[in-house]
Order: structure tokens, then C-alpha cells, then sequence
């Protein structure tokens, strides 16, 4: 496969730059694979259990691990550029890695350091692939208690994405109205994937409900040490919600960048000049110029908020431990400014696109209109206008984002 | 039926606003019907047979024709505001009535009296359906010939909506060079509806291509007085292409008016509230407030400039054969300033109006994506663009539109 | 003077509709006269007394007393047209005669029907103009108190438009607790115009602070039936903000029809085409047509919204007594629908209107910064969010806003 | 001096980064010191004598020039960043600054290495500011003739930044019909500024128009090699327009970033909860957070596309005369791309920023409408609609900006 081919150039031990390099080339070949048939796949609405082995054989589950348990040693900044390209061809893939990537980030933050090395050595090793079970969004709640030496899991949720694919469920639930982290290998007893997503974007991200029903959890399997009441989660701990995100920024932008490239290509190839526009071409139309000039900088911009979201979580993440409230909330807005932004841009160029591209680009064939729908889909997980007023309430006020899964 | 009983409320004799009102609360009806059933029947893509019997039962289609001939004698202006009422309820129907209703007027403007006359006769007797072939986009060219003792017609035409099923079709040819309108009853040999639609929006269009293989044309088929060439266009009669840019203007307006009544419905019903935002239901959010407020204030504005149009169209159509060319303009330019807006505001509305109701409106059962999808795909037949630089050009030169069937 | 002469041409009696067209055509030549010094007494900054000399030279401040004190007899709404027309020569002047307008409203909607008819009686005869202490914003509270067989006024008001040039003044004060509506005629002692509007827009507005120490009001000039306390108001009262808001709406419409106009002339005599749009005048450039385009339609729209602002408030006053809250509301909401689209469309074209006539517009001398300014500084009146917010709300809860002078 | 004082704390040798951070601080401090003047210097309108002064005073003015000359060696990016800050307090002396950056560099890419570094040695040891009569725009043409030994000039230009303050001016004229740029001494018989700038923003730049009456020109002060005619300009010569849209880029980035600022600190100390809003403060409006949230998140996005914009000008600048058409577009197009998107949020910003602050802050005295007059009257220089076409067809055809002083 070309991809180890590529890595084959490299020195025995390429750097950490190198190992990045080579992994958003894989990234790159996945993507331009998932595009071709991206339109396709999204009418079939099948489970992406195809695509999932796509990103495993390539590799890329594993990036975040130790080079010793054969992944990449790439950071979570890195591993959300990934994501980006990933979704420039398929932003339900997207989806479901920039979520796996957060979900492999958890242990880190609120495990042992035992529970930690321990899950990153299987994630090395086996190139597990994470499904979530955490939005609280709209489910009644999922419960963890006692059960004879362990613990049991009751209750549902709705948007659990990957969670029927996963090899390993990165669960929340309440114990004893506190929360808790929990990690489970699939295919526990009484656990069950109810198969009921069908939206009209993110087809392919296998969001539907779950159910939990007296499924056993041990104690090993609850991320933290003793006692599990009583906890305080640090600045650092709440790191966790702008892990998700950031994926969201990142499979955003990627999308825009994506649905640019493919209407630009399109046009090249089969645009063609308007009837009352006196001009030869699509590509001499002074609107169409326009419209893609200024598409093109929106989502330039976009990503380059997006960029530094990234940069501001990484730093934030490289403090460890001993970040402070303020820290965290610097690493967080700056997150948030990014979603705001790339909201914004990214449904705005998914709709103006066809613009450029004229009527012939509606041919359901084409299935160009994947890209709206992908993004007000996933755009609406949670109210924008609250990222605004949380960074405004940031730049004005200095108070931070105070902890959600949310924010 | 219902709408029989409310017509024998009235005298014998119902005035012309009367017989309006009707048809109005007969459109309602309908809309309403379509709507129950649309995002199902946007899915299911098939013919919209049933949906034009509909309208034929209900006696929308022959509201133009006099009263003696078994209409209603409604104007084109109050025509259009019924396409606006079944836009309400499904877009693409909304499309085949409000293009059924501008086919209908081409023998007016084209024919001779007798030809005009005749057609208004059946239309009003036999509750004609009338598809069309006219959009001269992309297809490779239509062209009339004399044969024999009459004419043959070749050609293709991509995007002849409602052709498959009118019962009659009005369609546009080069003769010698000349464009001429033709009339011609379904089911002529030679004629072949290619079934090729299939776009991401508009999708019970019947929007396909067609082609002629030497389709037989008589005489009397073709309108206007001899000879056939040389003919210069009155501007009223270049008045035939406002006639299906208001229908657009109007069926895009509907259909904005209905998706936020869908919107709300739903938000009344099964909104949520924000986990953070402080407030007890969807309907408490400050911004959901202000969404629906901004959003009911801009189509409100549209629909206002919609109505706007539909009163200087008609106006130039009640002046008849004496319009000049600056009142054309002023009807065109009036016209496409509502094309602009509502354009611009519906596709907005479409999108925004997600965020009133949150990630749960993305169920794909609900269809809420299909008036985004609607609106992109009908707003690409020409390029906004160039309508605002149209009325750009008379407001600030006083240069007319010059006469395509695009402007 | 002309307009005398127009008025010649009449009939002894002329219509509502003739007087109303007369009345137009003089604000026409008035909004001609000040629109071509505008510029100039922007930055003069004087107080407005010559051109309210204008207003009532003109005969434009009694318009809606009956024909018999000396007026027009026409309507609020017409009158609001009016001012409308003078907004297209100069914002600050509008505001003047706009809030005239609804100040001359407050006796018959407050006031006995003694006290109504004798100012209306007054103000046709001696062509007053009112001035306003109103606004409650910012200022300390104005307090009227009895004081021997009388009553005194005390307190500061910021925001009193008019209030140092009128011949009368209508003043909100709290009487025990209770709003109560005054008029006063100028010159009272104790009360002092602090003459320290200086503001970046609307600088001819005369809208400083004022002052009251202990000036005598009499109970007559208290408006409405003893006892001054217990009072409920009416919802009919409660139309007496719509008519400030109203009043809003349509100087902020002119004002883009007059700077668009303004726009348009500068550019058919100095605009220049760019240097790099190979096209040979400005009139021709691709992007400058289609802003011109996109503006007209946009501010278009936006009166027509205001329009039916107008129509709607007139309805509800033409109900009289009788109208209910939910008729109220209609109004209301129609006229906060027209303050959102006005404000947002009004401030984008001056703006926008900049791009259409390029970087020698900006030359001091041409003063087109004004219109940006003054609709900047009046938009701000109250936060037009709240407008939309309870547009929203009476749309999706049918919740009424809830009557304060700024609802 | 505090500035002094900073450097003592240095090494004897600070590195460049040293040299930049403490280059940006005196930049902090005259942008600080230009904010508490900048309304009152914006109403009186004088000659920006003292600014100029006090930038040279700072040691601004010579800090592209190598440290042996007395300059701080930097870049011409990091230069653009300094008139970045510098328009945080001052639109108008950022405007002076950026220009005179750019003016300087003109020498190294047009002039020969003598002339060059002789400029260079002078501006570091004489701290030398430089006016422009460059901008072609709609004056008559400037030329250069033959005459005696030496050569003269003749003719007018509009708009010529810091042309009548500038101890040196860049001039560009037309010699035998080719572009040659001239470095000329201030004072020089024949040369008058017309002293007639008086605009609605940029008030302070001295931008009037200047003439030229046979004024002496000596073939030294020509820059470039001889002969003087049959030149080719090369793509590393082209540069010189990115230059001045470069400073633009981030004059109108400054500008944003200090109106932001201005407003934020004035809601802090003066802002008033809305009567109807429920909350205690202005800072707990649920609109104002937004609006601040959404201001922020956009003028930080466009922020870093005018950092990539100068990386990349920098690039091509540091790739030297070996530089390819295809790098200079990249160049030029990373600058356009932010050239759009600076102006689009920055003067939308300068219009929005009042809603958080509301009515009182259109006082004349706080001045911040000269924000958006400012932005307003620059934004102009050149139609940004045509940058965003250049964008759009460089990444749509890969057609390259052809050169000129605009593009």
C-alpha cells in the first residue's frame, strides 16, 4: 500500500513532524476515496462499517498513541487537522473520527494514569475505533449504580454516534447525580444500538439512540481513582467539551473546503456562461468570479480561526494539570470563536456554491446538496448563538464559560 | 365536496372577488392536502400524477378563463397568488400550477383572436393541463419546418416541466431563424418525455427533458397571424417572460410563508429548551424570539413586494397592445426587483428557520430540509445576479430590460 | 408661492385624497429645499428654527387637525407619509415633524374630548409645533406633584427632540406614581432647554436635555378626566407608542430613498469606471449595477413594509375606543415588523450606496456621511433586538408586547 | 524615555525579535496616545504635523532599515503589523505610517543597489518620512520630461498621502509614455500641495491633491539603471502593489481591533441595561454578548488572513528578483483575499459596535463614528468587488492579477 511505501522513505525514526506529514497523506487518499462516492453512499444510508475499516487501514484511528504502541505520537491539535481533511471529502466520516479522536482523549484527563496507558496501549495496538454515548441532548438520563462487586448501567440516549460500530463505548453517565466517565468494550449484554438515525444529513454517522439495560460496568472500567463521589473536576479535567468542539470546527471547515474544491472542479469541466452575460465561459462571469473570490477568503479565514482553536486547546493541553480557570477558559472561547465562525462560513459557501455552479449542478446525481444539508444538520447539535454570547460574555465581562458538556 | 357548498353560498352571480375568494379557499385546501403528505411524496419521486388532479378537481387550473367558458375570470396577477397558497403547502406543484398558468396566457399575447379564444374555450371546458416547453437552457435547439402541407418539429429541450403530463404543451421553436409559440395537444408521434429528472429539488416537477422526432405541426397550431417570419415582437407581448419570473417570485414566497408556519407548528409542538439558556421552553429563547422575528419580518416585506409585482405585471397586461416600451420595463423591472428579494430571503428563511426548532427538526421523516432544497434548485433556472443588475440598469440608465425568455 | 397656487386649482372642496396630494406635493418642495443644503447645516449644527419656519410655511404642521381649524383632515398614516417625504431631504427635520405628528395624537387618545378638541382647534389655527419631553431614557424621572390649587413639574429629562423650539410641549411625567400625559405651552417658567445636543446624526433634531424646577402646570393641561389616579389604560391608549415607532420607520425609510436618490444623480454626473473594469463609465460596471439593483429592490421592500405599518396602526385607531389587546397587538407587531426591516435595510444602504459612487463621494463637502450617521444615531432609539424579539413572540406564542413608550 | 529606557534592558545586541517586540511597544504607546486625542484631532482637521513628529520621535519611521543604519532591521511584514497597532489609535496616522512603509521599500525593488542603500542609510540616520504621489486614480497624468541635463516634472495628482508633510516624496510619472518612480527631496521648486483634502474619514492623512510646474528632476533621484525606457518590469518588481494593499489590509485590521476595544471599555464604564430587558447591566443583554461574541470571533479570523497575508507578501519578497509570475500571484492573491474580507468585517464592525453601546454613545464628543467614516472613505480606494473577482480568477482559472498600481 503506497502508504507504508511513503513511510518507507523515511529514516528509521522519522520526527514527529514527518509521522504528521505522512499522516495527513493518508488522510488525503481516504478523503479523495470517500468522495467519489460520497454521494452515493449517502443515499444508500448504510452503516459506515466500511468506511470506518477505510480509516483503520490507513492507520489513522491510532495517531494520538506513543510511537511504542504504534500509533503516530501526534497531538490532539494534529489529529483535529485529520479530521479537516477527512471531512474534505466525506463529513460524516468526519464526524465519526474527530469523534473518536475526542473520545481517546478522555482517559488522559479523567482516568488513572494506569487506566490511561493502559487504554492507549490497546488503542496502539488493536487501532480500536471509539463510538460516544455521551450528548445528553433530549434523552432521559443514563444511570450508573451499585450491582453486587460492580456497578450497572440503565437508561438511554439519543445521538450516540458510532456507538453500534465501536469497538470500545466512551459512555457518561450520573452515579449517585454526579458525573462519570466510563469506558466499555462493545458488545456488553443488555447494551443495544436502536438503528433509528435517519436525518437528512450526517447520513452516515450512525447517530441514533441507545439503551442500556442492568449492563454490568466494573469498577476498572470507571475513569478516576477512589472515591467516585465527591470529585471536583479541574480547569484542565473540563478540557474535555472543547475536545468535541474543536472536531465540529475542524469537520466544518473541512466541509467548506471540500464543497469549494468539487464546485470548482465541476465548473471547470462543465460550467457553462450565461445566456445574457456576453461573456465565453462560467469561469469569465464577472458574478461567478466574484461569488468564488469571496467564498474562497470566508473560508480561508475560517480555517485559519480554526487553526488557532486548535493551537489555543493544544496549549491549554500541554499545561496539564496546573491550568488555571482562566486558561481554560482562553482555550475554550478561542474554540468557540471558531465554531461560531465556521457555522457561519461553512453554511453559507455550502449554499452560495451552486451559485457558481448554475442549475445543471442540482442533478440529484451529483448529491452536491449533501453539503448543506451535512452541516445544518450537525451545525444545530448545539445553538450558536450561545457560542456567541459565551465569547462575548468572555471579551466583555471575563467570565468564563462555566463547565457543560456544551461549553 | 367542500368547496362546491361554499360556492353555493353566494348569489348566482359571484362577483369577481368573490369567485377570488373562492379559489383562494380552494387553494387552501389543497396546500393543505400537499403539505401532509409532501416530504413523503418528496422522497417517493414519482410523477406527479395525482397532484394535477388535484389541482383539476379542486378547479384551479382553468381560474383564468371567463366565467361563460366554466372559469373564474381571475387576472394573472390573482392567479399567482393561488400558486402562492399551493407553494404554502408543496413547492413543486406550485411550480406546474403557476407554469400552467403562464402557458396559459401565451395564446393571448401570440395568437390571434380566434386561436386565443378557441384554446380559453377549452381550457375552461376540458380543465386542460398544460406543460411546457420553453426553457431554451442547455437543450440543444427546437426547430420548426415546413413539411408537406404543414410543419415537423426536431429537437430537444432539457428542463420541459410538466410535459410528460400536460394535456396540451406550449413550446417555443426557431422558424427560419425566428422564435415562434406553439400550441400542441398531447400525445403527438414523435414526441418523447425522456424521464430525466431527478435533482435535489423541485423533485415532482416533471422537470425533464423532451424531444421531437418530426412531431407533426399544423398551421393552426402555431400562434399569430401569417406569415410566420418576419414578425417583430410587441412589448406586450415580450411581456410573456414576467409571466413565469412572477410565478417564480410567487412560488418562492409561498413556500418561505409555509416553511415558517411549518416551523413554528412544530416549535409549538415539540421545541425544547436550550440546556444553558436559563429558560423553560424553546419558545422562552431570546434568540429563537428574535429569529422568528427577523425572519417573519423579511418575508412579510418579500410577500409585500411579491403582491408589488403581480400589480405591475397586470397593470401592463389590463393596458393591452398599446404598452410602450418604458411601461414594459417598469412591469419587468417590478418584476425582478421581487425575483431578487425573494429570492435572497426565502433561501435565507429556509435555513434559519433550523434554528428556531433545534437538531431534532433533522429527522428525515420531517422533511424540513426539502424547502432549502426546493428553493436552491429553482433559484439557479437564471442567475439572481443578473436580475439585480437588471433592475441596477433601469434604475440608474433607464435601459430597459431587452427581451429574452429569460428577462 | 406655489403651493398656494396648486391649491387654487381645486375645487372649493377638495377631497381628502386632493388635499392629501397637495399636502405631498408641498413636502416634496420642502424636502427639495432642504435636501440641497442639508450637508451644509449638518455641519453648521444650528438650532432647527428655520426650517421648522419651513414646515409651517408650508402648512405642513396642521395637516391632520379637520378642514375646519385650518387642516387637511388627513390620517396619521398620511400624515407619516409625509414624513417620509421629508426624510428624502434631510432625517433631522423628519424626526421634528415626525414626532410632531404623534405628539399632536396624545390629546385624543388621552385627553377629554374638551381638552382634544381645543388643542386641535389651536394647533390648526396657529399652526403650532410641538415639541417632547418624553423619552424616559437615561434621565432622572420627571415628577408632577400638586402645589397649591395647581400642580409643579420637576426633573430632568435627556432626549427631548423639539422641546427648546416648540410652541407647546408634550410631557410623560409620574403623578403619584402614575404615568400622566401633559401639554404644555412654552415658556412656562422653570423650565429650561440645556441646549447640549451635540450627536454624530440627527444633529438638527434639537434634542438636548430640558430641565423643569418647579413650573406650575394647571389641571386642564393634565391630560383626561379626573380622577388623575385609578386610571387603567385602554389598549387604544396604548397605540400612542406605535405612533412614535411609526414615526420611526418611515424617516428611516425616506431617508434611504433620498440617499439613494442622491447616490444615483452623483453618479450619473461624476461617476468615473474603474480603472481595471474595462467598461467606459461607472453606469456600466457589472458590480455597480447590481448593488444599484439589490439596493432599490431592498429599500422598496422596506417601504412597502412600511406602508402596511401605517395601514395597520390606522385600522386600529379607525376602531376607536373599542379595540381590543389582541387588535392592539396587530398593530403594534405590524409596525415593529416595519422598525426591524427599516432599521437594518436603511443602515446598509448608506452604506452600500458609498460602492456605487466610489472614493470622490466621500469628499466633506457632499456630506453623504450624514445619512449613515443620522440612522445610525436614531436606530438606537431603543435596541431594534427587542423588536424582533416581540415580533417573535406575539408570533409564536401570540403574546402581546407589553405596553411601555418604548412597546 | 520610556521607550529608551525598555531598550537599555536589552542585550547590546538584541535580536530581531527583541528589536520587533520593542518596536511594537512604542507602537502600543503612540497608538494609546493617538486614541485620547484622535475625536477631537478628527473635528479640528490639521495638518498631521504632530503625529508625524511623534512617530519619528518613537523611532517608527526608520524601522525597516538595518540596524547599522540606525533601523530595527525588520521585515516589511512586521512593519505592517506596527501600522496594525498604530490604527488601533489613529485610522488616519496608521494610513501615513503604512503608506510610508510601503513608499520606502520602493527603492530596493525598482532602484539600483546604490540608490537603494543610499536611501536606506539616509531614512535610518535622518528617520526620514516619506509622502506618496502615486495613486493614478483620476487626476491628469504626471509626467517626465527631458530637460537640460536633467529632467522635469509636470503635472497633478489627486490624492497624494503625506505628500505636503514628507521630508522625501515617492513619486510615480509617465516618461516616454513608461512608468518610472521618482525619489524627490521635499521643497523642490515647482512642487505645490493644493491643501484641499477634506473628507468624511481618513481626515488626518493629508491626502489632498498635489502639482507639479516644471519642478527639477535629477537622473539620480530616478530609480533604476539606465536606459530609462524599454524596461521590463519583473514579478519580483510587481510586488510593489501588494505593498500598499498590504498596509491597507491592516490599517483597516487596527481600526477594527481599536473600535472594538473603545466600545467594550466604554460599555464597561458607561453601558445601560435596556429598560425592557430584564437584566441588571448592559453586559448581561443576551443581544449584546452575541453581537460581541460574533464582532469578536470576525475581526479575529480576519486578523490572522491579514497575518497570512503578510507572510505571504513576505515570502515573495524574501525569494528576491528570482521570483515566478506564478509565486507573485500567490503573493498578491493572499493579499486580496484579505483585502475583501478586512473590509467587509471591519466596517461592518464599525456600524454594529454601537448596538452594544446604544443611544448615549453617539455623543459627538466620544467621536466613534470616525471609525466608520474612516473605513468608509479608504474602503474605497479601489472597488473591493474587483478583489474579490482577481481572487476568484486566480482560483478558479489560475489567471493571475495583471500589474497594476491598483492590483
Amino acid at each position: 500500500m503506497s502508504v507504508n511505501t511513503e513511510q518507507q522513505t523515511f529514516t528509521d525514526h522519522p520526527s514527529r513532524d514527518e509521522r504528521f506529514a505522512a499522516a495527513l497523506r493518508r488522510a488525503d487518499l481516504v478523503a479523495a476515496e470517500l468522495r467519489a462516492t460520497a454521494a452515493e453512499r449517502d443515499r444508500a444510508n448504510r452503516s459506515p462499517r466500511n468506511e470506518v475499516e477505510l480509516l483503520r487501514a490507513h492507520d489513522l484511528l491510532q495517531v494520538q498513541e506513543p510511537v511504542e504502541y504504534g500509533g503516530d505520537g501526534l497531538s490532539y491539535a494534529q489529529a483535529s487537522l485529520i479530521t479537516r481533511r477527512i471531512a474534505r471529502g466525506d463529513t460524516s466520516i468526519a464526524h465519526l473520527i474527530g469523534y473518536h479522536y475526542a473520545q481517546t482523549r478522555i482517559a488522559p484527563l479523567f482516568g488513572t494514569p494506569e487506566q490511561a496507558d493502559a487504554l492507549s496501549r490497546r488503542n496502539g495496538q488493536e487501532k480500536l475505533f471509539w463510538g460516544g454515548v455521551q450528548n445528553p441532548r433530549g434523552g432521559s438520563d443514563l444511570v450508573l449504580t451499585r450491582s453486587g462487586d460492580g456497578f450497572r448501567l440503565d437508561g438511554r440516549r439519543s445521538f450516540a454516534s458510532g456507538a453500534s460500530l465501536g469497538d470500545h463505548l466512551s459512555v457518561t453517565a450520573a452515579h449517585e447525580g454526579e458525573l462519570v466517565f466510563i469506558s466499555l468494550p462493545a458488545g456488553r449484554q443488555g447494551f443495544r444500538a436502536l438503528g433509528d438515525w435517519d436525518n437528512i444529513g450526517q447520513r452516515l454517522t450512525d447517530s441514533g439512540g441507545v439503551e442500556f439495560d442492568g449492563t454490568r460496568v466494573d469498577r476498572a472500567e470507571i475513569l478516576g481513582p477512589d472515591p467516585l463521589t465527591g470529585r471536583t473536576l479541574t480547569a484542565y479535567q473540563t478540557l474535555v467539551t472543547p475536545h468535541w468542539q474543536l472536531a465540529f470546527v475542524n469537520f466544518y471547515t473541512g466541509t467548506a473546503e471540500g464543497a469549494l474544491d468539487e464546485a470548482l472542479d465541476w465548473t471547470r469541466l462543465r460550467g457553462a456562461p450565461w445566456e445574457t452575460s456576453g461573456v465565453d465561459s462560467a469561469a469569465e462571469d464577472p458574478y461567478v468570479l466574484q461569488t468564488v473570490g469571496e467564498v474562497r477568503s470566508e473560508i480561508r479565514a475560517a480555517a485559519l480561526l480554526a487553526d488557532r482553536a486548535g493551537e489555543a486547546l493544544q496549549a491549554a493541553l500541554d499545561t496539564g494539570p496546573s491550568l488555571t480557570d482562566e486558561q481554560r477558559a482562553e482555550a475554550a472561547v478561542a474554540v468557540y470563536e471558531a465554531k461560531y465562525l465556521t457555522t457561519k462560513v461553512a453554511l453559507a459557501a455550502a449554499s452560495r456554491l451552486f451559485e457558481i455552479q448554475g442549475a445543471r449542478a442540482t442533478t440529484s446525481a451529483y448529491g452536491f446538496d449533501r453539503h448543506w444539508r451535512n452541516l445544518r444538520t450537525h451545525t444545530l447539535h448545539d445553538p450558536v448563538a450561545y457560542k456567541a454570547r459565551e465569547v462575548g460574555d468572555w471579551t466583555l465581562n471575563r467570565r468564563a464559560p462555566q463547565f457543560s458538556l456544551y461549553r
